[in-house]
C-alpha cells in the first residue's frame, strides 16, 4: 500500500515536471538579476547543471559541441605554431608542490587530496567503505596545473639543446576546491588546456609567452567575436612562481571584467627546481627557460556573457553546433510531407556548403514552441517554412543576433546563408566592441575613481607601480588591476590613489 | 668545492647520457623476450614511458598522436550513428557503489579515494602536508568508470519516452588502483571513451549494445588494420552490472588474446539503482533500458602488439601521425640545397592528395640513423632522395611493413603514394589475419587442450555452459572464455572438459 502510494506520488511529480517542460522556458531578466540571468542560459539553454558533486559540473551535450568547436579551433591553431599534444599523469606526489618555493607559497593549497587506493564491503552489510589498510605512504593531489609533474619528466627528455625547443600541450581535467562556485566561471573540476614549453635561451621562451598570447587573442576575436585588451599582470597578480604574466582581459555585459587566458614566462624557475639543464652548443650546462599557457572551460562563460540576452543564449556561427535550423510550419500531414521535402533539399544544399544545420522535424511540439527553443540555445539563423512559402518559392529567415525577420527567395539560399552567417559573426564582434568602447573611461582623480567603478566598465587610470597602493585600491573598491597594457602609447602622469608619478595608465575593474 | 664537483658530476652524467641516444636503439628481439621487446618498443619508439607516480604513465606526442587519430575516427563513428559527447565529474560520492548491489559485489574495490581537500605549509618548514581539518565527510572516489554518477544524472533527464533514446559518450580519464602495471596495457590511470544510452524498449537497448560493438569491430579491422573477433562473454566474465557483454578480441603475436572493447546491455538494473523511470507513449510508469560501452589507450597496446617487429613500430597508414618521411643524402651544402627543394616540392604535391609527410632535414644526424629512428617509430613509408636521384627524376622508396626498397620515377608520385598507403593498410591486415587463422585451433580432447594452451593461439573448443568447468579451466590451464562467438554455425558437441553436452564451440585463450 505504501509502495502503491510512493508510486504514485512519483507519477504526480514526473508529470508535473513534464507540465513545467511543456511551458516556455522561462529566464530572469539581465537587468533584473544578472546573476540568475546567467545561471538561467547555462542551465535552461542546456549547457551544463551541477553535478551531486560539490562544485563539479556536468557539460550536457549543448555546451559540450561549443566547447569541442573551441577545442577544435585552438587544438588548430597551437598545431599551426609547431605544438605537439602529449598526456601526463591526473596525480602528482604532494612532495613536487614544495619544489619551486614561489610556486607553493603563491599557489591555492584548495586542492583534492588522495589518501587511499582501496574500498572494501562494510562488515555490517551497509555497501562500501575506505579500506584503512590501504593508505599510500605518500599523499597524491589531484593535479591543480601541472608545471611540477611536467618539468619532473623534462628532466630525462632535455639533455643537448638539440632536443629544444619542446613545445608541448596537454587537453586535461583539473581540480581546485573552490569553496564558491558558478557554472563554468569557477567550478571545482574544469576541463583545460595547458602548454608547457622549454627553451634554450630567454628571449626565446619570452617570445613563445608572447606568441601564444597573440594566439588566444585571436582566439578569443576570430571566433568568439568577444574582443579583448593584452597586456601584463602587475606582481601581485601574476602566476605562482612566473617572472612574467600575459593575460586576455574581456568586458563582461554587467560592466565586470574576465580573464580569458593566461600566458607565462616562468624564466629558469622550473628548470633550477626540478634540475632540469641541457648542453649548449657551446657544451656548457645551462638551465633551461620556460613558459606554460593556458585557457579552460571558463570561456564558455565568457562567450555567454558577452552576447546573450533576454532571449537566451546567444552563439558566434563560428562555435555554434547548429547554425541553422529548418522548422517546418503546417496544418496536416500533406503539407507537412511537401514541406519536409523542401527542407531536406536545402538542408543538403547548405550542408554542401559546409554550414552546419538541423531540421527540426518533432510533430510532438509546436513551432512557437521550437522558435523559443532554439532561440533559447543560440542557433544564429532559423529558416522557417509554410505552405505559401512553398507556392511562392519563399523562406523566412530570423538572425538570433538581431531578432530581425526577412523572406527571402529561395533561389541561392545557400550563399545568401553563408553571407548572413558571417554578417552575424562580424556584428556580434563590433556590438561588443561598441560596448566596450562605450564602457572604458579615463580616469584621473579619486572620486570619479570611486563613482565608475560602482557603475561597472574598464577604468584606465594612472597608478605609482607599488602593490601597496594596488592592495589599497583593491580593498577599498573590489577593483583589481587587470593588466598593464601592452598596446597603445604611453602617457606619464599622476598615480590616482597616492598621487605619486606614474609612466602610464592600467586598466582597473572589479573582476570575476 | 662539493657544489663544483657535484656539477661535474652532472656533466658527465648528461654526456654519458648523449653518447647512449647517440647510439643506434636497440631492441630485445620479439622471439627472445616479447615482453621486454613490447616495452622497448612503447619506450624508445616514444610512446609512453613511466611516470613518477606509480602506475601512471606519460603519453609521450608521438604515441598520443596516434591515440588523437584513433579518437578522431571512432568519434566520427560515434557522431554518425547519432550520439552526442558531454561529460560529467571527474569525482563520484563513495555511496553511489553500494547503489546497484551486482555492480558493487563484481566491480574491482580498487580505486583512488579523496579524502582531504586542502593542504598548508608545515610548520617546521618542510613544505606542504595535509590539512587535517579539511576533511569531506563523504569520501570521493576517482572515477574508475561512470555508470552511477552518469545515472544519478539521468534521473532528472529523463521524464517520458520523448526524452528517449539519450545516446552520450564521455572521452575521459580513469583511474583503477592496478597492482601490476604495463604501459598502455594496464595502467593505473587511462584515458577511454564510455558512452552511456538509455531506451524505451529492452529490444532497443540490445539493438544499441549490438551496434555498437559493430562499430568497434569497423574500427579495429578498417582503421587498426587489426582482425577481430566478435561475442558475448560468458557469465563469469561479464561486466559488474550487465546483463549481457559483448566483446571483441584479438590474437597478439605471442599467442594471447587480448579484449579490445566491450559493449554491455545493463536491462534496467542501473535504471532500477537510481530510479529512472518514464512515462511512455500509453502514460505508464516505466523502467529505463540501459547500455554502456568503451574502448581505451589499450588499444594502442593491441596495435603495437598485433603488426610490429624486431625494427620497432609497424603503424598502419591510416592512424599514422606521418605517413611518408622523406630523407635526403647529401655530401655537401650545394646538394643539399638542391635535394632540400625538390624534397619540399614532393611534399606539397602529397599534403596536396591529403598525406601526412614529414621532410627530415636535421643536420645534426646521418641518414643511416634517420632510417632507423622513423623505422623505429613505425612510418609507413620512407622516401630517400640522393643527388643521384635529382639527375635521372628517381627516388628510393622503402615499405615499412615488408622492408623492402624499390626506386621509382618522380614522376606521379602523389598517386604511386597513395596506392601504397593502400596497399600496406590492406597488407598488414591480411598478415594480422594470416597468423590468427593459423593460430586458431578446433580442439576436442582435454589432452589436446593442454598441449595447445601451452602453444598460445586461441582455441575453439566445447563448453558445457557451465561457470564451475570454466573455473575449473582457468585454474589449470591459465585459459579463460575469451567469447562465445556471434557468427559461424552452431555445431554440437562435447565439452573439452567434462563430456557434457554442448551447443556450440567457445573461443578461450591465455589473455592480457
Amino acid at each position: 500500500m505504501v509502495l502503491l502510494f510512493l508510486r504514485f506520488n512519483y507519477y504526480i511529480e514526473k508529470v508535473q515536471i513534464l507540465y513545467q517542460k511543456s511551458m516556455a522556458k522561462e529566464l530572469n531578466s539581465r537587468e533584473d538579476n544578472y546573476s540568475q540571468w546567467y545561471t538561467d542560459i547555462v542551465t535552461k539553454a542546456d549547457l551544463a547543471e551541477n553535478s551531486a558533486v560539490r562544485g563539479c559540473m556536468v557539460i550536457k551535450p549543448h555546451g559540450y559541441a561549443i566547447w569541442e568547436r573551441m577545442q577544435g579551433a585552438l587544438d588548430k591553431m597551437f598545431k599551426d605554431t609547431g605544438h605537439e599534444n602529449a598526456y601526463f599523469p591526473l596525480f602528482i606526489p604532494k612532495s613536487f608542490f614544495s619544489k619551486e618555493a614561489s610556486h607553493v607559497e603563491g599557489f591555492a593549497k584548495e586542492c583534492a587530496v588522495v589518501t587511499h587506493y582501496r574500498l572494501k564491503n562494510d562488515e555490517n552489510g551497509k555497501g562500501v567503505v575506505v579500506d584503512e589498510t590501504a593508505k599510500l605512504e605518500e599523499e597524491l593531489i589531484v593535479r591543480p596545473t601541472s608545471e611540477t609533474i611536467i618539468w619532473d619528466t623534462y628532466r630525462t627528455w632535455i639533455q643537448s639543446y638539440r632536443d629544444l625547443p619542446l613545445l608541448i600541450n596537454q587537453w586535461a581535467n583539473v581540480v581546485r576546491w573552490e569553496m564558491r562556485t558558478r557554472l563554468f566561471l569557477r567550478t571545482t573540476e574544469f576541463l583545460w588546456q595547458e602548454g608547457h614549453t622549454a627553451h634554450a635561451t630567454k628571449d626565446e621562451a619570452v617570445a613563445e609567452a608572447e606568441q601564444m598570447l597573440r594566439v588566444y587573442a585571436e582566439f578569443a576575436e576570430d571566433w568568439m567575436a568577444m574582443p579583448v585588451l593584452k597586456g601584463v599582470k602587475s606582481a601581485n597578480e601574476r602566476f605562482a612562481g612566473a617572472v612574467e604574466t600575459y593575460c586576455i582581459e574581456a568586458l563582461m555585459q554587467d560592466g565586470k571584467a574576465l580573464q580569458a587566458g593566461t600566458s607565462h614566462f616562468l624564466g629558469q624557475n622550473f628548470a633550477k627546481a626540478f634540475d632540469v639543464q641541457f648542453l649548449s652548443k657551446e657544451n656548457k650546462l645551462e638551465y633551461v627557460w620556460a613558459t606554460s599557457w593556458g585557457v579552460s572551460t571558463r570561456l564558455m562563460g565568457a562567450l555567454i556573457m558577452t552576447h546573450s540576452d533576454n532571449s537566451g543564449l546567444v552563439c558566434p556561427p563560428k562555435l555554434a553546433p547548429i547554425q541553422v535550423v529548418i522548422v517546418p510550419i503546417y496544418r496536416n500531414d500533406e503539407q507537412f510531407k511537401a514541406i519536409s521535402e523542401k527542407s531536406r533539399e536545402i538542408k543538403k544544399q547548405l550542408e554542401a556548403v559546409g554550414v552546419r544545420v538541423k531540421f527540426d522535424d518533432r510533430d510532438t511540439q509546436k513551432p512557437g514552441y521550437k522558435f523559443s527553443e532554439w532561440e533559447l540555445k543560440g542557433v544564429p539563423l532559423r529558416l522557417a517554412i509554410g505552405p505559401r512559402d512553398l507556392e511562392n518559392g519563399t523562406v523566412e529567415i530570423a538572425r538570433r543576433d538581431t531578432l530581425e525577420k526577412e523572406m527571402l527567395q529561395m533561389q541561392n539560399i545557400d550563399q545568401k546563408v553563408v553571407h548572413l552567417l558571417e554578417k552575424i559573426q562580424k556584428n556580434l564582434y563590433q556590438k561588443a566592441l561598441d560596448f566596450r568602447t562605450a564602457n572604458t573611461f579615463k580616469v584621473d582623480s579619486w572620486n570619479e575613481f570611486l563613482e565608475q567603478i560602482e557603475k561597472g566598465g574598464f577604468i584606465l587610470a594612472h597608478w605609482d607601480g607599488t602593490p601597496e597602493t594596488e592592495q589599497q585600491i583593491k580593498e577599498e573598491t573590489k577593483a583589481t588591476i587587470r593588466l598593464i597594457p601592452l598596446e597603445g602609447e604611453k602617457e606619464n602622469g599622476k598615480c590616482v590613489y597616492s598621487g605619486k608619478p606614474s609612466s602610464g595608465r592600467v586598466v582597473f575593474a572589479r573582476a570575476y
